[in-house]
């Protein structure tokens, strides 16, 4: 939107002039294209949809959407969309997520880009509320150990107050829907085809759910089929909604890990659920912990802490059972330390070791043997079983 | 050892003279003793050790060691080991890891710490040509997984010229032994007990394998008995011994933690394998990881690189098969990522969204086809099964 010197009423109508321009170039170019964020950035959108339509070639666009602005009707897209109730969502709009413009200054992946013209939403979730947005990116062909934990882990995060965000495909991004709705929260699919569309078909009724109590979010048009720039397109949206992305299951080269590489443009936390490593899908997400590109998380309060308000999550170290070892007076640890593991020893013995007193030993290792720390034998004290080593 | 200006058979005569004292002194004291190790820094081992013989009390020693000097005879102690085939081996030495030395600079942790006074050595190996010794530890409550990983892990690193250097526990620890002997590398085993006792029991036929064909290394004397203080001073031996330190599973606060504790102190680096975030076993590793203290490793190469000289050791960056789609020029990619991925969209609208010409794109369709890339079904083309979200 240029600058205006005018009152409220004039700044609103600018706005739905830039809206619908908006609107009417997302439908002639694709997603994420560098060149046309360029050319809005520097002309706006009404001026360069302007000089589209006025036949003027903008740095070589013409030849690119000439096909498509035979077609090209932005007032009635509107309308259509709107009567299905399809929300399009423009910065400046009072739905604008602004943890997408974010995006601009993130460096850009190959030649897609910085943050969209608008999205389209179906659902009653508004993006602009999304509290503590987690995305969840992994495997389409996910191990019954991945959909498990992505399943449990957005269930928690969810139950926690966390949006869980992700796509729709088949493997995790189902397993994180799912568990999201299991734990009674808010799920907001992103997709590379238009929000009206069911991809793949076999989560139409997913999707349904979703366009009725989540949100379905795209930047491609209604209507519009899913390409592969739209999925690539599509995963910088997944991580630039978020506040942070969780890999659960991914294999070498995963398209998964371009939604963790934009994360990381955004300097927003990538965390990485490992597996065994003898599992090949778990294979990206090692690499990305491995490298220093996503910190290892195993359960929802490591994921809190990262997305999380500072201090608003705090994980608990995690600790073993209390021992009754941990309960010792020092005097006590310091035998308990001179008692042997396998064989016994006397009391006497112990106390040489230990460097006190034989009678002060002999009562300490009465104490320590009511605990259920050491042992006496016939021939002297050892400590009882599973006490040494750990 | 004190300063000395005589010739090399003074010299030689001295160390002989420290060797004993240090030998004694190991057997009046508790290994790791941060006291003892200050006193022999600030005294030498020969004048700390005839001041406890002449009764004189250094730093309240004396009450520790009283019941111990009445048995005092290093000279004895050393011929009967040696008729056994045992090693004393203390800094001077020919054997002396002086990997040892670092001991010196770590921070203590707890009371225990320092370079030991000298270590028992049984076994063919010496101490002092290690290559590449890289420890193992881990739980000895683990899982097959575990054991499996840490098998085959030091079974490669054995293969590709690693000492594997361990504990001879159940579990992780006897894993790596029996890897790295099926690799046909040598393995050491460093014991809470006296180098001549078999501890667990079970293990008598692995320990006597390794006394012939490998080594068993304890700073505890022969004869003596495994306390807790002793296996956290062995700890600090096996980080000691080692250029880094793998852990394959360890439950939280698992007494493997301590090893790599002591591997951080030394500056080098803690390897960590993870495991499925549901297993109990791998929580220890996992937070390691999680928290910076460990690097997440996978296979043999990625452990190598880490403790191998700079350069040696290259990890080939791990990537999936390579695909058609890395093969195609700039235009072909564009038609490809033009291509719908569910409904078969017509060459022409195919043309509009790739840019190109209509004629032109018919023929990279065709060409793309052949390659297994897209099809072409009655209505138009879309991409193959799989080509698009990878």
């Amino acid at each position: 939107m240029s600058g205006s010197a005018g009152g409220p009423e004039v700044e609103a109508a600018l706005h739905q002039v830039d809206r619908l321009a908006r609107l009417a170039l997302n439908r002639l170019c694709e997603p994420g294209d560098l060149r046309v964020a360029a050319l809005v950035a520097e002309l706006g959108a009404p001026r360069l949809l302007d000089a589209l339509l006025a036949d003027r070639d903008v740095a070589g666009m013409l030849d690119d959407v000439a096909g498509r602005l035979e077609s090209h009707d932005p007032e009635r897209d509107l309308e259509r969309a709107e009567r299905r109730g399809f929300r399009w969502v423009v910065p400046g709009d009072p739905e604008w997520p602004t943890s997408l413009d974010d995006l601009e200054a993130a460096e850009p992946l190959q030649r897609l880009g910085r943050a969209p013209l608008g999205v389209w939403v179906r659902g009653p979730v508004r993006l602009r509320d999304l509290s503590d947005p987690v995305a969840f990116v992994g495997s389409r062909s996910a191990t019954t150990y991945g959909t498990d934990v992505a399943t449990d882990l957005a269930a928690r995060l969810a139950h926690a107050g966390c949006v869980v965000v992700s796509g729709a495909a088949i493997g995790i991004d189902e397993a994180a829907h799912r568990g999201a709705l299991a734990g009674d929260g808010p799920t907001v699919a992103v997709l590379a085809c238009g929000v009206d569309r069911a991809y793949p078909a076999k989560h139409e009724r997913l999707l349904d759910h979703l366009g009725r109590h989540g949100a379905i979010v795209s930047e491609a048009a209604p209507g519009c089929a899913p390409t592969r720039v739209r999925f690539l397109a599509r995963n910088r949206l997944i991580a630039g909604l978020s506040r942070g992305t969780v890999v659960v299951e991914a294999a070498a080269r995963s398209g998964a890990l371009n939604s963790a590489n934009w994360t990381n443009r955004l300097l927003r936390p990538v965390m990485g659920v490992p597996g065994p490593v003898t599992s090949a899908t778990s294979e990206g997400v090692h690499e990305l912990i491995r490298t220093g590109a996503a910190t290892l998380v195993t359960r929802a309060a490591e994921v809190l802490e990262l997305v999380g308000v500072a201090g608003e999550h705090l994980v608990e170290e995690r600790r073993g059972p209390e021992r009754v070892r941990d309960r010792l007076n020092p005097k006590e640890a310091r035998v308990v330390e001179a008692v042997p593991v396998a064989s016994p020893a006397p009391s006497d013995s112990i106390a040489r070791t230990a460097g006190l007193g034989v009678l002060e030993v002999t009562g300490v290792l009465a104490t320590l043997a009511r605990r259920g720390l050491v042992e006496q034998l016939p021939v002297g004290w050892r400590l009882a079983d599973g006490a040494a080593e750990s």
